[in-house]
């Protein structure tokens, strides 16, 4: 039964799922729950959500979301042996907002299709908090018409839902983010250390370069991060790698060059062979300081 | 008489000049305005302005603004044979709110020096229309304590006025915002073509990358011009690369190593070298959409 | 029967393997040579090879050189079910002479060592008449023992036997040839269209840089082609490409950045995507020329 | 009087113009010489040479070659107060095969051709040893009819001798050259480091490489201080990068994107913030073995 009116699904009830489904009920659905250690699912009820017992029973929902923490999870709760694919029914529509790769969503999209579900990827752009504020974005591909279904809901959790394509496109864009990132962050450390080294105090600089037009919010935020060394990772050096790695994959198979995403590629490489292994992104600085001879980066 | 009630001058009241002497008029300051054409003034003079009949009459205000186009411009009003060192008075102070080379601010700030007066570098990062709502960004270079005088000024008639150096800084600063936003465009038409190339359309992209916490206002007022190939020049390639010339050059005499920043100058060389000399600085998609070969970059 | 009087025998008597095998014989070796068209080892046979009349036979010469055209026949010649490892008896030491990835090699070395063989990865550097004339190189790698069996003909054959380690080291070392291969080459279309804008003859230039210390024979030898824009394929773009896909893999791999081998990666890239598939490496000018505005590349 | 028996005139003999002129006298040419020290002629004069006592007497010559230190001796020596233009007569060659900047070239044609002399830039590739040995090279820049008369003399001193156009081409083709060089130490290094990680002995994978078609004979001569890990300085890095400098803002001034060569000059850079200065131009291993984390560089 779609439309806005739906029986919703809500698979995984983590940080991130949790924020997503209390969009959702506080909006008013009718939203079932259910989560692998249940206890996780207790806020969620409190707040009007059904919670199922077995994981199967969500079967009997008309779109069933899913968020759970990587692509092993993903095709065990779906096309494991107890999976949703398991149970004596299918849900219609199926929805992953995981953070999964391609080939997992397509084998995980195959699986569902055989079992009669559409299936949509949804990747989402936003920690829990952007979430609860409906600050995330959403990029979804899969059938337009499962799409068309979802697009809805979608706009209840975020405050942007956009459609990709037919097949793994979400995925695709949002290693197309993470690229975007990384060449942001290496730009940033670049003209940064410029202006420290002409004589600019560094928290100045990045006041002013964040108040301006190609100032960002995830700028914003970091600036206090950079102006003081601070390499507490949020995103590592390695796992950006894994993204740039995954990332310039696909724009090899799609012949698409990427110079300056190759290059960032390398000099990530030489941050992690010089020590950035582990330490959040932002340490990128730390290279370009040293080959820039700016003195010891954090005084 | 320094403090929040000084006698403020005005010299030059272009667009930008104009946006900017209104903020400080509607605080209820006591602006004095010239400019070469004088009708250009009246706007100003009917918000509260009074209107010099001599640039040199300028002389006797305690902080004079100035707002010309350009380096030479800059030089002529205020050391040229009637410019504002020429008149009977020179004012304590001077701040250059235009865009000039660092050479042409250090030869004015050296003459200012000579003259008595202080002299301050303030370039503006932000459009008339951006200032007139209160969004623009100062950055600015000189004595610390001409800036001390001049900053409850900066700070109404921009968001953020932040202090570079006793120097050239502020120059060095506005060119690292460029080489940033650069990148940024570069680093912009490689994701969004590897997108493309991956089959999701280049709008549903660019509002999806507009949206996250990486999206920046510049990036979001320019989607719709990337997404429909429209290079009405705001910022040309050729000017584009002109900042980078001099913020290379600087940062070699700085010793500062820019990988990605001097590989976008070769892009954007290239770019120039196959047809996008006068275009926006966006047209660096076409050739990138080309070497992807993505076929006709507008349809 | 190790030493300098082993029994030899050659699988594969195409262009290279004859001229190869032809050293070995001409030094007054034993020698017993196979080919799947029996006709092409007559030249040999003249020369003094036996002829054997099945592969198995080779099964019973000291050392088994292999010279076949890629991967899939190396695997079928050796591991394949009429394949050397079929017969009756196992040769003491397989040497592969043949460019085939590091993922064949390994699985070959590994069924030679089930089977009792030692066996060497020696991929050749150098074309027939190169190897004629006794200018080939030889890069070897497998058990340190084995290598020391084996030397004594390999530099019978090149003028040049290195041993890159014990497993597949020489496949990798023959990628990093090519790696160079196309830095080389991108190299030199950059600084030839600098000269060549700035007013000097093409062929002018070639002859000059081909005359000095940074000169190559590869350089020497196809200064003519540059010079005249003549791209028919020795060793094209898809090819060096691919070369680079490997090596760079190999790269990422061992966490070895590459800035430039990656770098040109992309414009190889590039230049695919602009026209180039197919032609020879050197058409990397023509995307450098055009790039550079430098009119028609060729007149 | 021109033809093959001009009267040749050799101002400076030091270590380079000794070996130069030494092989114009050999061949039997009549040259006079003239050095600021004047023992150093002693030895050309045993070999046959006349030893001028004045500098000016060099303008009885028909083609005077120079060969001194700089730019600022060059300018000296032809232009200064005492130099090759203030005497009673004026040689109608000069042909200067120092290394100066194409600025000081341009300007001492000048004075040359005010004075009516024909002027030549003739840069020489290689040491006096390669001189001596005949295997030098040399390009010229120009008037056509000029190199037409000197083109002899040179043919005797070079085994190359190559014209580069009517002007100071001759100069940017020497910084073609050393970028060239700069580029393929680079290239030397990443493949090196790649191989040496792979598990390959840096000794024996430049002993292979240089056995090659892409080996050049900079490359042999060099392979045992890579090897070896001595930068004993033979080309500093301070040096490459000035050539680098000068070479890239032609290539900007000529609009020649120079993407390999550009991001080689950051990478120079970077190599010289982090303790290269000074240091032969192979010390770029060390930068890029730190980058790969391969461990102290040399055992």
């Amino acid at each position: 039964m779609p439309g806005n009116d739906a029986r919703l699904g809500w698979l995984g009830t983590g940080r991130m799922g949790a924020a997503m489904a209390a969009r959702l009920i506080d909006a008013g659905h009718r939203v079932t729950v259910w989560n692998r250690t249940k206890p996780k699912t207790a806020p969620l009820a409190a707040r009007g959500a059904t919670v199922a017992g077995r994981l199967t029973d969500l079967g009997g929902c008309d779109i069933v979301f899913v968020t759970v923490s990587g692509p092993a999870d993903l095709a065990e709760v779906v096309m494991g042996e107890h999976g949703l694919l398991s149970g004596p029914r299918c849900p219609p529509v199926i929805v992953d907002c995981s953070t999964v790769s391609a080939e997992t969503s397509a084998a995980v999209r195959a699986a569902a299709r055989r079992a009669g579900a559409g299936f949509l990827a949804a990747p989402v752009s936003g920690n829990p908090h952007v979430v609860a504020e409906g600050g995330a974005c959403v990029v979804a591909s899969g059938p337009a018409e499962v799409f068309g279904r979802v697009r809805p809901y979608l706009e209840q959790i975020a405050k942007v839902a956009v459609y990709a394509g037919p097949e793994e496109q979400a995925r695709l864009v949002k290693l197309c983010h993470n690229l975007y990132l990384g060449m942001m962050v290496q730009a940033l450390v670049e003209v940064t250390s410029l202006a420290e080294k002409g004589g600019t105090d560094r928290a100045a600089f990045l006041t002013f370069l964040s108040g301006t037009v190609v100032g960002s919010d995830w700028v914003r935020k970091r600036s206090g991060d950079l102006a003081g060394c601070d390499w507490t990772p949020t995103f590592t050096t390695d796992l950006l790698r894994k993204d740039f790695d995954l990332g310039l994959a696909a724009a090899r198979a799609l012949e698409v060059p990427m110079p300056v995403g190759s290059l960032v590629h390398q000099l990530i490489q030489s941050a992690i062979g010089t020590g950035a292994r582990g330490k959040d992104l932002l340490s990128l600085y730390e290279q370009q300081a040293r080959n820039a001879a700016l003195g010891p980066a954090a005084e």
